[in-house]
């Protein structure tokens, strides 16, 4: 056989046994139908994952320096959260008892949270860096606890107070930031305050969730609820390269919904602030 | 206060206690979050509706002398279908009871399951005209009862044996053809055997279901799955015109879904495929 | 200089003195700000002629045979319909005094009445050939005479009784259609009728006025006002071949929105049917 | 009935008689067609003003503790802006008779004239705060004395010299320049002045006209006429919540053109700096 | 690891020593850069199979009762057509010496050259059968020998006289259909002489080319060059029906250009037809 | 004859003889079929070049000031990038001899090649003032030594070390970056050098070469290769402001892909950004 294209994030499939960071998608969006919108990010970040280069030159390395597996689209039942969370989970403690950094893409903010009950299980003290534009501190949402609106609220189930840092929200209800000015650690607005953050979990176990519409919707405009005012990209790059040095265990990258984009410029975002946060969380280049 | 346009299908505004027929859209579709597919085929609908006359030159009628209500979109619970199901079968009991027609628009097909329920409590006997491209009977879908792929299923076990007449069908399982073939009257691929099914239909309390998908995506492009080698708008016209005389006592039309069809054309068909409909619906003239 | 690109249709740009048929466009729409719909019509139709071929294999012909010069988007003004009307019958008399077929791209269906008004002046027994969804005429259209809703009324007052043959209406108010019933001559839904209004218009001079709504939208998506249930390509098609032989002295092709048509067919729809017009208005080869 | 959604901006349906503040919609566009750009303008924000909370962050307050009442869509005549001006007009007198806020949504900015008229009847020192790209001063457009490039001009005539204060003007030709120097205030290309208009306007009776054309293209690119080099939103939201304290009587957002942004985000800003200044415009909550 | 989608056309992943039909993309269209046209028809098929059902009615066969496996992408050089088609032809060769069933999607229609290369190496009386708006039968296109408007006459050189059949044509100069009149089998405008084609080539080796632009732009707008007039997706669909029982040793199904239809229907209708395809040229299943 | 729109930027045709700058577009992109990406830049910029002012209030000055003709589209062989290369640099001699200024449209970027070796024959000590995202220093891509993303290497081969001043990249591979520290002189990711650059190009020959994709993908999402993270419109604008007083004695625009963008911003930044360089590249009024 010749040499085919890789269906893999810019072509990385190092083999699992060798990898330090497994990447793979949870297309969930809690639809029952086909053509949703979330749920192609994955296959949509891959494809396009091409139209960059692999070399960073803000942290000066090339992703295929890097040891990376990307496994692909998890399969998910649809319309049935539940279920769906447990699965991811499973995936996620698999990649995290073998001492590899999970890099999860979504689907909804919903998915955060099976990797999180995985990554608390390893790691009881973990900490969350959460950017977003939404507060997703909801206790329930038109009567449903699982969502894409009250995932914060269950993560800070799951971690406890104090250890959920937020960053950029810009929206919400009076008693999610009343919640938050209790419960988490909130920054509104911006990523101005990300070196204190940063600061602050320095030598913690770290997992970073990154809603993609914390950027503004002109950088961002491909997803479900863009929420204007946000962030540059410069800005999120910025943060991002500040995260350097953190012990980062989880990451994931949600939101995207690509078909409301035309242009196609919101996958290109995410699939740079990707390769940068891959470098970021892996310390140094395996070579 | 001056003149403001009415939100409503072409105006539709009969004071209820006077209305014959009763509109309301059922905008759900599973899915969690704003910016969905089928949620908003209501409100695209009646916005659009005012692009087509009130004439219709091939039944020589007008829309503004039938008596008809639209009342707008009903509130739905997002992520449980089976409540929202429930809320659907309240809303059009109400209507039945009340001896009107019902039209509904969706949404997603599931909403069907709510009407045919309300529908078969009033007439024991009731038919159901169903025109698709999916057969819709699955049993389940990927575990799941209630489902966009199993709701003639769900259907058939409230109005029974040979009770389901099937038209256009061209995609399915090789189980569903097979349940079709004991359970249901089907006429695959096209409408051809309208004529026939009309003429069983007769005299009968019919509940008419028609998913657009039926129709050629080229006609119809903005669904959620298209199915390639549907029939023609004058097919599809021309089999509603030879459904004049039936006992209709409720009607669907569903699966628009306007944002995958930048040109509108989609919610163009679903008006003026209503307007007809609701004049074949009205046995004449309340004038 | 070197090699240019011809901004004119196919690069038609026979000198004015030794062309037979003139084209321009009439990019007027009624509106007063930039980017409108059918204003750039013209301009769109230039730029894609050239995907397609310049030989036509259904006429044994090339366009490159024929004298057409092409004049580019004669300069109108905004919101003001009168004058706009003046200015294109000033331009069409220019062509029609000069012994010239005159070809006219809208723009809104509207500007055939300064094109008829050139026509009629020269021939007095003038007659139209008119393709179109829309009966087109009311007497006015929300208080205004001068509408693309009126323009076939409009034009009726100048060539008088059962003179304007209309094909393929499928849309109107109830008055719309009385009035055509005693006052034009009427083809409803599709263009079957046309080989008996070809026969009865032999000899006569015709103005030909196609509106390309009277394709179904799934082959003409790009319009203003999508009207379902059609004519395929091929039926207009066959319908333009038939009319071979009559005597056209102008033509207009009118109410392309390209912006409405992300895909672009129904450009290129515009364009191969003005190539096969062009071919059938010319009596024969210029060589 | 059970429970249907309201067709108005947040659900805000207050009924007239206790609300303070009426917003309602102006869909002129000039256009004699349907489907045109900015006449949907008021259905595409009232529709996706679902997609953001009711509560704002920046300003700690919630539009659901205010008392407005959206009347929705004025039914204004197509292609005759003397009248659509008087409509409105009169629309806005109603309003501003009964002591309550006016709140206007284009349509074009052409329909600020009618308000203004209506307000400076009411307050004869009427000061007029205006956001653009463009200065719209023009005295005509070819031609046409009412368009909405010269809506300011006209509102001049009736407010008189150096009340008309404008900000963020990138776009005219120099005769508008040059008028603006001796008759409006002006602040060209950005909002950094509006500390100072805003202090020359404390206690005066203000209308705030705000072209969304003033924000850069790229967040808000469904307008007719971007023009490149804009504020940001963060920019446009920090001027308007530096106006709080103004006596503001009257305001209108306008020239959003929704289907040349398939992406929606136009829309959203929209909705978002709408609710921003109904909080601000509204002195307190009536709680 | 749990249970990944398989990248694959509807998850065809038999492994290749089983499987009786290998398929891949040849992802060319001489684009020098990324996002190109036609170059991402493989994924985006791939992506797509799935909202359709593995299952046909018309054939009463099911797609995972067939031995295929789907390899994907084949990387190629950009801008470098003659290696490009050797490469192909080096894969074909590969497949068709294991003595398998070829089956490549396009890419541009130049692709075909390789495969057919391949083939006829090994069936010396290779004969092709060709559905195609445009002849491609030009000796060059603007100086260039190896070019998607020239690629059955190179294959014709390499398969001879009369061996080429040739259906639907609807484009071409005047000189290629000289040379088809001459040199191939041309039946031109639509497939109606599929059957008398078919009798034709009963027992040889045949290799089918399918340029999707064969169908209506309506149906098919995805596509680089749409040529109106074409044939439905039924005339389509049975002419492949039709061909059941040819010895078909190869296929190509080529000039998807997915972004020029953000409706998606070219892809759908794309998926269909290959599956039927599939079905057709797998004689009995392998099971 | 009547008034017709120029088809010419602005209208812009002034005689060749009376010019002091000539523009023309290249609208190479090395794809061998009709529909392309930046083939249709030029016409889109011309078409859309009506939605701006002639009058610029930054500089005080009108276009119609200057005499420029806009000579439209040279015809270039597809797929031929040798050959296409030649003819623009003969276009561009043919400008440079006679004294006036070259503006070139592209296009992709690999156009760029032939204007400067016209300018270097002409200059031999001529400077490249380059803005863009990606660095185009490679020495071959995929094998192929003209490409677009070897631009830049093969014009260094042409005027020399230290002669490219590039500002503004912020994408390449780790070798480009490399090359760029010991041959070009480089800025990377922003303009905020082009204050020491202007002052190190003072008094020298300079070709001015903007690759649109150097401003942000929010700002100008219609390009082939979008790179986060670039230039807000202002910053460009301002760069372009200072480099007043440099002798420049050609530009180009490039790599505008218009369908990528179907809301039109990114050709109105082209065109805003063109009217503002054409009057900083023209020393002082014509009159």
């Amino acid at each position: 056989m010749l040499n085919f294209k890789k269906d893999a994030f810019m072509g990385c499939e190092c083999p699992f046994d060798q990898a330090e960071t497994i990447m793979f998608s949870a297309p969930f969006d809690s639809t029952t139908s086909f053509r949703p919108g979330v749920r192609f990010a994955g296959k949509d970040i891959r494809k396009n994952s091409y139209g960059i280069e692999s070399y960073s030159p803000y942290q000066d390395r090339d992703l295929f320096d890097l040891k990376i597996m990307d496994t692909g689209d998890l399969v998910l039942p649809f319309g049935n959260a539940k279920l769906a969370i447990e699965i991811i989970e499973q995936q996620a403690s698999q990649i995290l008892e073998s001492g590899k950094i999970l890099f999860m893409l979504g689907g909804e903010h919903l998915v955060t949270l099976g990797a999180v009950r995985a990554a608390v299980k390893k790691h009881s003290d973990l900490h969350i860096l959460h950017f977003d534009a939404h507060a997703d501190l909801r206790d329930d949402y038109l009567g449903e606890s699982l969502s894409h609106a009250t995932v914060m609220r269950r993560v800070w189930e799951y971690v406890g107070d104090k250890r959920v840092y937020q960053c950029g929200i810009r929206s919400g209800d009076a008693a999610e930031f009343e919640f938050a000015n209790e419960h988490t650690v909130l920054s509104k607005y911006n990523l101005k305050k990300i070196e204190n953050f940063v600061r602050a979990l320095e030598g913690k176990p770290v997992y970073f969730s990154l809603d993609l519409d914390v950027l503004d919707p002109s950088v961002f405009p491909g997803t479900g609820t863009p929420e204007p005012g946000g962030v540059t990209f410069q800005e999120l790059h910025n943060a991002v390269l500040l995260m350097k040095g953190l012990n980062i265990v989880g990451c994931d990258v949600v939101e995207l919904s690509p078909h409301y984009d035309p242009s196609g410029i919101s996958t290109m975002a995410a699939c740079k602030i990707i390769r940068e946060i891959l470098m970021v969380a892996t310390p140094k280049d395996s070579s």
